[in-house]
C-alpha cells in the first residue's frame, strides 16, 4: 500500500492505492482539510501540494486526487488557506475551461529561449532572430522600447543566444519589454482584479504556471461615499469628487496588491500585468472618467471596452510600465465583470444549450442565451448579500457564518469560516438563514418575524461571538434581504418573458457573486430568489468576475472570446420596462405571491408546517 | 485671352489660352523662374501658387501648367525657393506614384468628424461611437491614452458631436492622441527625414494636404568623426563615443527641423510624426544602438526594421509624444534609405520590367529586379559626390556649381545654384566637369591632368568666386572621383553578372543620390560611372530616400509596400566576392579598360579627339 507523508505535520500513513489524499489525511488524524463543497472538488479548500520523487510540487484538490504511489503531501498552513477564501480561481472553475499550462499566452510572459546566431547565409538582424525565435505567430506586430534594442546585440552574444525575455501584450501586438542574458530563474507575475461596487478581490498569479499564489479581498473604500453605483455617480459630479472616488478605489486595490505580494513574498514590481473586471461605473471611477452619462438617458458610458493602459497611468501599483487590460463591457449596466464571468461558464466551450447566468452583487446582472445569442439585463439588488447594509452582515472572511441550520426546536447550528468565533454573517449564510427561518415558521411568507422575537432573531449569543455582542438578524435586515431577492427574481422573470422562453427550457443556471465560498442553491430557491428548477441544473461558480479575469490574464484566446461575448450580447433596459415593477412587487413574498411558480417550495413548506 | 496676374510683383499679362504659366512669366519680364530640368516638370524649381476665383491656392509646376482662364499666380520668393534645393518630393516623383490627397493615411492625421449622439436604440459608448465614426477599417485596433478618455464625454457633447481628432499610427494600430470639440482649423504636420552618412535632408509636410511646406539639408555633423560608416562604426566602440555620435546627428536633425519650422512659421510641437529613412549604420547611431556587429562577420545589425518609437525616446525634437517610424532595411549594408528610395520608382505600380536602382551617396547601393524579385548590394563609394573630400566640393546648396561646359578652346561655362557667385562644386557639377575634361583632353583616360595644368584645373578665378580664392579641381580630387565612379560601376557590373542578366535587358535605370537637383546622365556614362545604355532608359530621381520617406509618411499603403520590399530583397555581399576587386580595377579608367562596354563613349571620344 502506498505511503503518504504529510508535511509540515510529519505524519505518515498507509492507504489503499486509489483512495484519495483526503481519506489519507483523515486517517492521519489531520482535520485541517475542510470540505465545504462536500468533496466535489469545486471549492478549493482542500488544495494541497503533492511531491512525487524528485519532480517539482504541484497543487491538487485532496478530495479528488487518488494516491497511486508513495508521495509527500504538504498541507498549506491556515494563514495561506484563509487567503483562498474568495475562491481559488483555478479550483473554482472546471479544468477543461482553463488554458492548459503549455498553452498559456498571458498578458505578460517570461520566455526563456535560445536565439540562433547569425551566419553568412542567414544574416538576419539580432531583432529579427529574436522575434523569429519568440514565434509569437498570428502576424501580431512585435515592438520594443529603445532600451531593449540598445542592449540586444550584447545580450544575444553573452550566453550563446540563451536569453530570458519579458513580453507584454499591447493594444495591437506584443512588446518585448526586457531581454536578459541566460535563462534566469526570475518569476513573472500577473494580477487578476475584480472591482466590485462593494467588494474588491485580487489574485496573484504566476504567469508561467498559471498557479494562484495569493488571493485577497476587502470592501471597496468607496462604500463610505455611497452604497451603490447610482449614489456614487451622483457623488462624482465634480472633478474633485471624481478624483476622490478614484483615489479611494485605488487605495483599496493597491493595499490588496501589496498584501498579496507580501503573502507570496515577492516584490510588486514583478507584477507586469493586471487584468481588471468590473462593472462599467467602477471602471469609470477607477480610471477617473466622468460617470454622469451612465445614469442619464440614453445611458451611455464614456467607454465600455477601455483599451489597455500603462499601470502608472492607471495608478495601479504594479510595475509602472506594466500593462493593465480590462474586460470589455456591453453597456452602462452590463459591464466587464459580466463578460469576464461568462468566461467561467461552459459557454467558453461553445455549448448550444440555453443557459442563464446570474451575477449577484450590489447590482444583479442576468444573461440568458447560448453560444449563438445572448441577452443581458441588470437590476439594482443592493449590497445586502455582500454583507453591507445588514446589521451583522460581513463579507466572506475569517469568522463569517456561511452556513446555518435551524432544527425543529429552533436551535441554530452554523459554520463560520476558518472555524473561528462568529464575527458576522456573509451572503451565503444570510440566504441559508432566511430559508431556515421561513421553513421553521420564524418568519412568514411576507418576511415578518413572529411577534415573540420582538423584531430581532438571535443567531448566536454575545458570549460566543467575536465582538462580544449578540449576532442578530433584525426585521429591517429581513426586509432588506427580501427586497434584494425580489429584485433578482423579478429580473429573471422579465428577461425570460422578454426572450419568450420558459424557465424550464434553461439547461443550466450559473450563479455567481460575492456569497463567500458557496451558496446553498436549495435555500436560494426556497426564499424565491432563484427560479424553481431541478437542483442539478444550478451551478454556483463563486466570484466569476475574478475567475474570468484570471482566465483572461492567462490566455489570449480567452481575451479574444471576451471581445466576442461583449460584441454578441444585446442589452435590455429593465428600468424602462413598465412590467418590471409588477414583477418585483409579486416577488416581495417568500418565495412569491404565485406559489405555482415554486411548486417544490410549496410542497416543502406544506411538509414542514405539517410536521 | 486669359489674364495672368503675378504676385508679389503685381504684374498682369495676357497670353493665349493653353500657353503655360512659365511662358506668361517670361512675357511679364519675371525671370525668377529657373528651369534647370528644361521644363520637364521634374525639378520643382518653378513651383508657383495658383489662385482661381475664390478657391484655395494650389501649388503647380509653372513649366507644365497651361492657363485656361484668368488666374492669380504667386511666385514664392527666393528664400522659399532656396529651401527647395534638395528637391520638393512632391515635384520630384511622378504624380501617379503619390497617394491621392483624398486617400492619404499619414502616420499622424487630423480628422474632423461628427460623432452621432447615442440613442436608446443605439446606446454605444462614447468611445465606440468615436471609433466607428473614425472608420479606420482594416480591423486595426484603436487605443487612446487616459487623458483622451477622461475628456471624451464632454468633448462629444460640446458641439453636437463635432470634433477634431488627432490620430497616430502605433506599432500595431492607431492611437487617438487628442480629441478637441468642434472642427478646429489647426494644422498637423509631419517630417520626412533622410539621414545620410554625409548629408541629412528633412522636409516638413502638411499631413492633411500632403503639401511640402519646407525643405532643409545640411551635412551630418558626424562627419567630423569620420567620413564613412566604417570609420564611424570603429569610432563608436565605447558607449561614450556612441553617445557622442548620436548627439551629433540629433543635433543636425533637430537644427534642421527647427529651421524648417521657422521657414513655415509653425511650432515644432505641431509635428506629430516623423518618417526616417537612413542606412543601417546611420539608424544605429541615431538610436544609440551599438553598431560594431555591422562590420564584423557575419555582418548583422541589431535591427533592420526598428519598430515605431516615441519622439522623446528617440531624441527627435518634434511633439514629444509624436511617433517616429523607420523605413525597414534589408541588412547591414542595404538600409531603409534604399527601400524608401524604391518607393520613388515605378516599382510601386508593380511593373514586371527589370529595373536597376542606384543610390549614390557615401555608400553606393544597387538593386536589380522587378516587382517579383530583387537583389541588392552595396559598395563603398566615398563622399566625393556629396562634395566631401574634394577640395572645392560642396553639397547642393546656394552657390554650388551644378553644371559645367568646356568649349573646344578650354573655356569653362557653368551654372551655380541660385545664380549666385560660385562657392564650390556639387556632385552633379563634378560628374559634368570630369566628363567635359575628358572630352576636351584635359585629362586622359587614366584620369591624369595634362602636364600644363600643373596638378590643378581652375574652374573659376579667385576674383569671381564667393571665397575670393580659385575654384579648382586637383589631381587628388580627380583620383578620388575616379575611385568613386569605379566602385559604383564595378558593383553594377558584378550584380548583373551575379543575376546573369545582360545590361541591355534593363528596361529602366533609376539614379538617386545627393547630386543636387539633377545629374547629367550622358556625362555619368561618359566617365564610366553608369552602364552605356540608351539615355532614355535612365531616370534621375534625386534624393529618393527623402522622397520615399515623404511618401511613406503620407500613406499606410506605401508603408506596407516598404515592408514588402524589405522582405522580398536578397542581399549579395560584394566584400566577400573575389571578382569584385578585378571589376573595380578595370573600372579605374575613364570610362573603362574595356571600351567595348562603352561603345557610345568610344564613338564620342573618337569624334572629339578628331575635331
Amino acid at each position: 500500500m502506498p505511503i503518504v507523508h504529510f508535511l509540515p505535520a510529519n505524519v505518515e500513513v498507509e492507504i489503499p492505492a486509489g483512495a484519495c489524499i483526503h481519506e489519507a489525511a483523515i486517517r492521519a488524524g489531520l482535520l485541517d482539510l475542510e470540505l465545504p463543497c462536500g468533496g466535489q472538488g469545486t471549492c478549493g479548500q482542500c488544495l494541497v501540494e503533492v511531491r512525487e520523487a524528485e519532480g517539482p510540487g504541484r497543487m491538487v484538490v485532496a478530495c479528488q486526487t487518488p494516491v497511486a504511489g508513495d508521495i509527500a503531501v504538504r498541507i498549506p498552513d491556515l494563514r495561506e488557506r484563509e487567503l483562498r477564501i474568495a475562491g481559488d480561481s483555478r479550483a473554482l472553475v472546471s479544468e477543461h475551461l482553463l488554458p492548459a499550462s503549455g498553452e498559456l499566452a498571458p498578458l505578460c510572459r517570461l520566455v526563456r529561449l535560445t536565439v540562433p546566431p547569425a551566419s553568412v547565409e542567414e544574416h538576419y538582424s539580432d531583432w529579427s532572430r529574436l522575434v523569429r525565435a519568440l514565434a509569437i505567430g498570428e502576424g501580431l506586430p512585435v515592438s520594443a522600447p529603445l532600451a531593449v534594442l540598445r542592449g540586444l546585440a550584447d545580450v544575444l552574444r553573452a550566453r550563446d543566444g540563451k536569453v530570458t525575455a519579458i513580453l507584454q501584450e499591447t493594444s495591437g501586438g506584443i512588446e518585448v519589454v526586457e531581454v536578459q542574458p541566460d535563462h534566469t530563474a526570475g518569476q513573472l507575475l500577473g494580477a487578476a482584479i475584480d472591482v466590485g461596487t462593494t467588494t474588491v478581490a485580487v489574485q496573484l498569479v504566476d504567469c508561467e504556471t498559471g498557479r494562484v499564489l495569493a488571493t485577497r479581498t476587502s470592501y471597496n473604500s468607496q462604500i463610505r461615499r455611497g452604497a451603490d453605483v447610482i449614489i456614487r455617480i451622483d457623488y462624482a459630479r465634480t472633478p474633485e469628487r471624481l478624483n476622490e472616488l478614484r483615489a479611494l478605489v485605488l487605495g483599496t486595490i493597491n493595499a490588496l496588491i501589496a498584501q498579496m505580494a507580501r503573502d507570496a513574498g515577492c516584490d510588486t514590481r514583478l507584477i507586469r500585468a493586471a487584468f481588471v473586471a468590473g462593472n462599467t461605473t467602477m471602471i469609470h471611477l477607477l480610471l477617473g472618467l466622468p460617470p454622469r452619462y451612465i445614469r442619464e438617458s440614453p445611458y451611455v458610458p464614456t467607454v465600455s471596452a477601455p483599451p489597455p493602459l500603462a499601470a502608472a497611468a492607471c495608478g495601479i501599483e504594479i510595475h509602472p510600465e506594466g500593462v493593465v487590460a480590462f474586460a470589455p463591457g456591453v453597456g452602462s449596466y452590463v459591464g466587464g465583470d459580466i463578460t469576464a464571468g461568462l468566461l467561467a461558464t461552459e459557454l467558453a466551450v461553445n455549448r448550444s444549450d440555453i443557459f442563464m447566468f446570474l451575477d449577484i452583487g450590489t447590482n444583479g446582472e442576468i444573461v440568458i442565451g447560448n453560444a449563438e445569442w445572448m441577452v443581458g439585463c441588470a437590476c439594482s439588488a443592493g449590497p445586502a448579500f455582500e454583507g453591507a447594509g445588514i446589521q451583522c452582515g460581513m463579507r466572506a472572511a475569517q469568522g463569517a457564518i456561511e452556513h446555518v441550520e435551524i432544527d425543529a426546536l429552533g436551535h441554530v447550528q452554523y459554520r463560520a469560516i476558518g472555524g473561528a468565533k462568529p464575527a458576522g454573517i456573509c451572503g451565503s449564510g444570510l440566504v441559508c438563514l432566511l430559508g431556515e427561518m421561513l421553513q421553521r415558521g420564524i418568519i412568514d411568507q411576507a418576511g415578518r418575524l413572529e411577534d415573540s422575537f420582538a423584531g430581532r432573531f438571535v443567531v448566536e449569543q454575545a458570549a460566543r461571538t467575536e465582538s462580544g455582542e449578540d449576532l442578530v438578524l433584525t426585521q429591517a435586515d429581513i426586509e432588506n434581504l427580501v427586497r434584494t431577492k425580489a429584485a433578482i427574481y423579478a429580473a429573471c422573470a422579465r428577461i425570460l418573458e422578454n426572450v419568450g422562453i420558459e424557465a424550464n427550457a434553461i439547461a443550466r443556471v450559473y450563479i455567481a457573486g460575492g456569497f463567500g465560498r458557496y451558496l446553498q442553491i436549495s435555500e436560494a430557491v426556497l426564499i424565491g430568489m432563484l427560479p424553481d428548477l431541478p437542483r442539478e441544473r444550478f451551478r454556483y461558480i463563486g466570484n466569476s468576475a475574478l475567475t474570468g479575469a484570471y482566465i483572461a490574464l492567462l490566455s489570449r484566446e480567452h481575451r479574444r472570446k471576451l471581445a466576442e461575448i461583449a460584441a454578441r450580447m444585446t442589452y435590455i433596459d429593465l428600468s424602462s420596462d413598465p412590467r418590471y415593477m409588477d414583477s418585483y412587487v409579486q416577488a416581495m413574498f417568500l418565495p412569491h405571491t404565485d406559489l405555482n411558480r415554486f411548486p417544490s417550495v410549496a410542497r416543502a413548506l406544506a411538509l414542514t408546517r405539517r410536521s
